[in-house]
């Protein structure tokens, strides 16, 4: 059973896949992006993944057959183990539990052959509706205390199947970033009383003579942060308080959520050429519906440079491309929607 | 001028290197490792690196000439500047300063042809001294705070030139993941009244069986961590109480140190067919010279998995290699030295 471990200096959580533990000679180099034509997850090809959670059938269909839009399956090779109690315990000084979770993909789309850009704002909704769905469920297993949505594209990007897919696991502790944030944004609020995604979007839309921002809509805003880890890193935020992400319960905000989301994957295609990226959905932990010093906020990070260790090892980034040159070159591409 | 900029809610301090900015089609796919044959770190080609500001001539010889062993200059494209104040300011809710520091690369030996591990025991503990007399230098400027030294050793860890060779980073600011030890290490102290590290070491030593150790000397040990965030990746701590790697005075034990060093190394490439890693010098800050709560410790981190965004923007980490197995397999290697 995977098992999950903590430092016992910084508390960062890590997942230790026992199950499958590779051996010195198991590490090839970076595996190959398998061939649209065997995409085990188009259509028609419904039995070589697990059974389907939630699918998108607009015109019926049976369940783990053809004719969806968006299929969520477990996760062939689960990081984590949904069956097992936590049995949280030490070892010594240490502190562990079993590795307790989800792991799920969630098919964007039923042709290997589109890119999550590529589909129609009507769509790209129908994928983060299936997001929301999903944590919805998982929000009612108490072992559960946050659900990550990620999206790895391209080999470069960690990507393994070239197909259309995001993916989600849901664990039972908070990752390390999201806490970090739920803590600094929780020291600013008792010391300001506000909200610090609020002030962040109030100074960048009115103050900063919008020289960080990528493109508006009536409810969301793309911005190159402040202080950006990487060139072109990109933030979608909802304009009004959401400290969850499945708060929304609107269907005209999700389809501006999807058409801004569209807007800005397509600016960083033509700006950097189909870059490599991945996308990390921030938002409350599950439980903690309304924080109200908490905005849940979409972070896209172009991956065109190779992150050395040193960074990961240091936590200190060195950005070439500040986010206001950044912002600049996003917002001068030609709308495409 | 290049830039530190803090991120408002997690207070992550990066740079922003205004000066040499990324247009988007100035990121072209990873640099080649260039041919050893063009190394401008070679002896005999010193006219081709800004003048050292260290350097080891056993048997004497000119500044800037041939003759040395190990020679450390300024980074010829620097993301920090040496000459300037801080100028802490404000820009409505952020902060940020100046780009002041030092960029520094040690050239780890007069070859081009050797890597670090291929260096005799002595020579390592030459280089290990070039890193204590940088600290201690650049400890005498009150604007810096950190001394980081690093290595990127393959193109797949982010290097950019085969040539052996480390890099110190001084910086006003302190590097997050550092600063997350300190805080997780002083509430420990705080709450125990012992140094987590002594603790550490103590149950890796006398009550783990030795499951996760990878080797020890007199006055260091090697092993890899009870949560690891990489497969192999390996820790070598001293025994003895020390929070600034720069408190090593004693030549015995910057000896020992480069015996531990070189066979940790060894038995990584045996292991892992030469694998590009990154080391992290984790110390305490400069001029917080004996903190009773902290331990300098160097992580090594083996590049065999494509860190993806994911991991970066979530700090939530999966290791298909429990640290037992991969110490086990370190171990078993036949000590080369």
């Amino acid at each position: 059973m995977p098992e999950l471990r903590k430092d016992p200096v910084v508390g960062r959580w890590v997942i230790i896949s026992t199950e499958r533990s590779r051996r010195p000679t198991n590490f090839t180099p970076d595996s190959l992006v398998k061939s649209q034509s065997f995409s085990p997850f188009a259509e028609g090809r419904e039995d070589m993944t697990p059974p389907e959670v939630y699918a998108v059938r607009a015109s019926g269909g049976k369940a783990n057959g053809p004719g969806w839009s968006v299929r969520v399956v477990p996760n062939k090779f689960p990081a984590l183990q949904v069956e097992g109690s936590l049995d949280r315990r030490g070892e010594g000084m240490y502190d562990k539990m079993h590795g307790v979770g989800a792991h799920e993909v969630v098919i964007e789309g039923s042709s290997p052959d589109q890119q999550l850009a590529d589909l129609s704002v009507e769509h790209i909704a129908q994928v983060a509706v299936a997001w929301r769905e999903r944590m919805l469920d998982l929000k009612k297993d108490k072992r559960l205390r946050y659900c990550l949505v990620f999206k790895n594209q391209g080999a470069g990007a960690g990507a393994t199947l070239e197909h259309a897919h995001s993916q989600i696991i849901a664990t039972p502790i908070v990752p390390q970033m999201v806490q970090a944030e739920l803590d600094g944004a929780r020291k600013y609020y008792e010391l300001k009383e506000r909200n610090v995604y609020a002030d962040i979007l109030d100074q960048e839309m009115n103050e900063a003579n919008g020289r960080r921002l990528v493109s508006t809509t009536e409810r969301f805003v793309a911005l190159a942060p402040f202080a950006p880890r990487f060139p072109f890193e990109t933030w979608i935020l909802p304009r009004a308080h959401r400290s969850s992400f499945h708060m929304i319960d609107d269907r005209e905000e999700m389809l501006d959520f999807g058409r801004i989301l569209k807007d800005t994957l397509q600016r960083l295609n033509v700006a950097l050429d189909n870059p490599p990226f991945n996308f990390v959905l921030h938002t409350a932990p599950l439980g903690d519906d309304d924080l109200p010093y908490y905005h849940w906020h979409l972070e896209i990070m172009p991956k065109l440079t190779r992150v050395a260790g040193f960074e990961i090892g240091s936590g200190f980034y060195i950005n070439p491309t500040p986010p206001e040159d950044a912002a600049q070159y996003l917002r001068e591409i030609v709308a495409l929607t």
